[in-house]
């Protein structure tokens, strides 16, 4: 991704290895600083992972994967720091998947876990550039797009999902326009999708989440491209939450709605959106905004953190093989096995 | 309303009159702080209009009859009070209405004021009560509403347009749960329609905007009522932006939608929809709140305050003269004149 950074942009990736060192972008400190973090022992990469430092499924398993092929020269055991790095964010799947996929190789040979580090990452990215590829044939010239949380380089090592066929698009020379969700509670489009943005060049507005349907009415919205947590072979996509709203006024309003996302995103177990557990976060989350307390003391809040929104209202599945309607999913589900 | 102060529950409104003083909740300090401002002088009383110590147009119009009928006795010509008050918030047509009718009264009665501005507050309140009584019949026990930003006793003095029939089922002994979204950027349902809530005691929970769509998709919602700032004869609504999401999502789902406002809200001089000119408000809401700045620097926002939901979406319309019908507008402003 393009950062600007003292002026001059820089290409960057949300992390990466320098020597026995891992340095990430600190996602905590944005959009106002760029602060890199440095983690070079175990118990500093844990922290990477644990506090927030990096975020974004992808990004966290590439994290885990760096670090265990590291443990080695850390002089921590395998098993043990298998072990911490597992229990980081106990519900990343991505995590477990590359965590397991290097101690398999490191069993055999110790030393081959840096190799087969850096050939996951680069898999993860080049699945994220295919998408871009695959996606950005559907942004004319002048396009505007709208998206809601972070589906950026930042959650995914580069490219992202549903930014990718943005930044493909203006690096050959398209003019895009973004509205950009704010995305409450966390507010992952005003503080990250935005500075993704200003790094590329790419003009866009935030808007508040009640301003989309608006816009939508009248006719400021060409389409709509999002992310994906996980989806069903029916087509099921869970999501930050509001990502159904958007949906159903996309529907409404006669916008296309495109979900972006590798095909490891699809889960072949779901057999229906309602088996898709909600995660429920804090309820600070809501009561404030930035940590200025806004509701009246004792006030309650309810915060599901996703939301599902069913095939019906989306057009389209961006993924590294293409742009896959709803009924091709289970067919392309049985060609990667 | 019912206010909680010092651990008591008090029956306050939104300002009332003292002697020679005018008496306001200070909007600016809720949630946090019941303080109360007090006018006593017209300087003192175009401070609480333009500084937003009061706020919603029914409260604006009372604030506005009160000071000028004060006015005399705060030794000011009674033309040179008109014209301070009425630049005071240059949008507000309840406040125009109001001073108009004084000033005529008190032109042929100078003593005449207080009695008529008392009399246009009782009428303003009644009416907010009779949209109570007509509404509260929707709401059955343990009936679950969403409302949406704060059309509440604070903008109208006393009971509100949406929480008047929560006001009145809750005070008729009914169990009444509501849902309030938060609604960015200015938080009024966070902020006040929490708080109105916590007074009177009714259970309810506050959401982001984004969640919405789910809990409706969920089954977690029965009804939604919100208010309106202007209403055509066809029945569209404009209201604060968010509204039309709500409605969008409610119809998709099933679940009734209802606009509570009095009959003076239909302006039969509103052709269509697209006739209702959008307020476009300052980015810096977008882009941070209370203080604190979320978004990189250098972003850009689109802010507008509002958005009008076509009246297909709106179930019905609880006015003082009872809950009517998308068909029924026309006969009703007939009636009315």
């Amino acid at each position: 991704m393009k950062v600007i950074s003292g002026g001059e942009v820089k290409e960057l990736r949300a992390l990466w290895r320098e020597g026995e060192e891992i340095v990430f972008i600190d996602q905590r400190m944005l959009p106002h600083k760029l602060v890199f973090y440095r983690a070079s022992s175990l118990k500093e990469a844990t922290v990477a992972i644990r506090e927030m430092i990096v975020r974004g499924a992808p990004a966290i398993g590439a994290a885990g994967a760096l670090s265990l092929a590291l443990s080695r020269r850390w002089g921590v055991d395998l098993q043990e720091a298998y072990r911490r790095l597992k229990e980081t964010r106990p519900t990343a799947y991505d995590l477990f998947y590359a965590l397991n996929r290097i101690r398999t190789v490191m069993k055999d040979d110790p030393e081959g876990g840096m190799v087969e580090a850096e050939r996951y990452i680069e898999e993860v990215v080049e699945r994220c550039r295919r998408i871009g590829e695959a996606g950005e044939e559907l942004l004319e010239d002048g396009a505007r797009v709208l998206t809601h949380c972070n589906a950026g380089a930042l959650a995914t090592v580069d490219w992202g999902t549903a930014l990718a066929p943005i930044r493909m698009a203006s690096r050959r020379g398209r003019r895009v326009f973004v509205w950009v969700d704010e995305t409450r509670p966390w507010l992952q489009g005003s503080r990250l999708t935005s500075w993704e943005l200003m790094g590329e060049g790419i003009e866009h507005r935030i808007i508040a989440d009640n301003a989309a349907g608006h816009l939508m009415q009248r006719g400021e919205v060409d389409l709509v491209i999002v992310g994906a947590d996980r989806i069903t072979p029916g087509g099921d996509v869970a999501n930050k939450i509001g990502t159904l709203e958007k949906a159903v006024l996309a529907r409404e309003f006669g916008v296309p709605f495109y979900v972006a996302a590798p095909i490891s995103t699809f889960d072949p177990s779901l057999k229906d959106w309602r088996d898709i557990p909600i995660e429920e976060r804090r309820e600070e989350e809501v009561l404030g905004f930035g940590g200025v307390k806004v509701a009246p003391e004792g006030a309650r809040a309810k915060n599901p953190s996703f939301d599902v929104t069913p095939g019906k209202y989306i057009t389209a599945y961006i993924t590294e093989l293409g742009v896959i309607g709803k009924d091709e999913i289970k067919r392309y589900l049985k060609e990667v096995g």
